[in-house]
């Protein structure tokens, strides 16, 4: 099912973000995304914290990112978070970071795919996801 | 029960451990000191995994750092770490990092805490862990 | 100079701040306490990333930190900063962290020193900052 | 030039960075690669370190990473870095991840870019990396 979704969020860079190349250290945008990602759930009503406290994970399986201007320290950025497919068990999010001069910083995508806790085994996504996503399904 | 052990490990500090003063970020230390106080834990022959596999977790409740010289980028450090003090479920641990050239870079103590996974609350030591410290005992 | 200097900033325990444990990781309330400090600065007109700019910096020489009720996933926490004493070019802070349900999470104090970028040596405060922090001396 | 280098170090998953999944967390493999990367460079006798000091920085430019099992707490990774292409100013990496049964954990590649600390614009490789680096390079 493709998904026309789009949430956005703020956040600063923190100084223990930054490395000694006076710049966000390439491995904490995976912190950003993960931001986003879970700001775009709880806007469409779902929190990822009741997910998890219902038995079901959503581990990352594939995760790539463009650097396009270096963040840095205290900088304000903006993460654009699309979902943009459910396909079985896995939901796929694009993601854009601008700073406040609306220069991208990042683009970026991720697979994340519906885990049981229990079996440790890709399950169907919940029925109230569903119901949530839906509504933003594209039909064309 | 005073105690009277020590082990040192070693490790590199990381660029992502850098922030942009160029030095090894200060909240970064927690993480070597738990390094060398699970490698401490490894050389008396109990792995603290293995301890919370058994339910037993051991979290730190108290922390103190004093940073004498910046660590930086590379630099290869040495943690020295000691048990100094079993006081019912309350472990204590002091530590000192130095550099190659043996400089001094910070001192610290923690106090953890034995805590039944279960209840959530502090518990005994393990008997094995009690007989592998036991050997350390300072008897006056 | 003793100093009654108050600020307060909330934020949100991130999903990569968490251990295994299931509680935020104790080496990531150094982030937090830096992020209350930063806010607390910029709340009096001083922005950190402007001093750094001008030259100066002010790294850590103390941490102590106690945790008193273990922070968990998806938590806001507000950090109450306090800046209570200026000591020739230490400045002093102490924080609390609390959660929604007014719980204290941990208490903790950090030492910093104005350091001069150039020499990295310690170097008196700024003009501008102590205009700005004198508004807040205690005077018996 | 396509390259043809090969580099192994192993590390240890640090309890700072596991996730409330157990897991370690997504974003923190990309400090293994680095490692991986500065440990691949040493070995072929570059010091990442030296190259900074001579105001050469190597920033990431793109990073894709596939998680295939979850590397767990205390587990022993082997990061197997491969240099597998200079092209212009930019050197692309490769590298696996497995554990100590050889069970594969993720796939990664990185492309690099050679910039001046000075104009912040990207340089041609430095001469005694490119004589070192073409000891390796795959000649048809």
């Amino acid at each position: 099912m493709k998904i026309d979704f789009n949430n956005s969020t703020t956040l600063r860079v923190r100084y223990s973000e930054t490395d000694q190349m006076g710049y966000c250290y390439y491995g904490n945008y995976a912190q950003y995304f993960e931001v986003g990602r879970v700001e775009a759930l709880r806007s469409i009503g779902m929190s990822y914290k009741s997910l998890e406290d219902r038995g079901i994970m959503l581990p990352v399986s594939d995760f790539q990112v463009t650097y396009k201007t270096p963040a840095k320290y205290d900088d304000q950025l903006t993460i654009q978070t699309k979902i943009i497919e459910l396909k079985g068990a896995r939901l796929i999010f694009n993601y854009t970071i601008t700073n406040k001069q609306n220069k991208l910083i990042a683009t970026s995508s991720t697979t994340l795919v519906f885990v049981s806790k229990e079996t440790m085994r890709p399950i169907a996504p919940p029925k109230d996801f569903l119901n949530l996503i839906s509504a933003f399904e594209i039909t064309a």
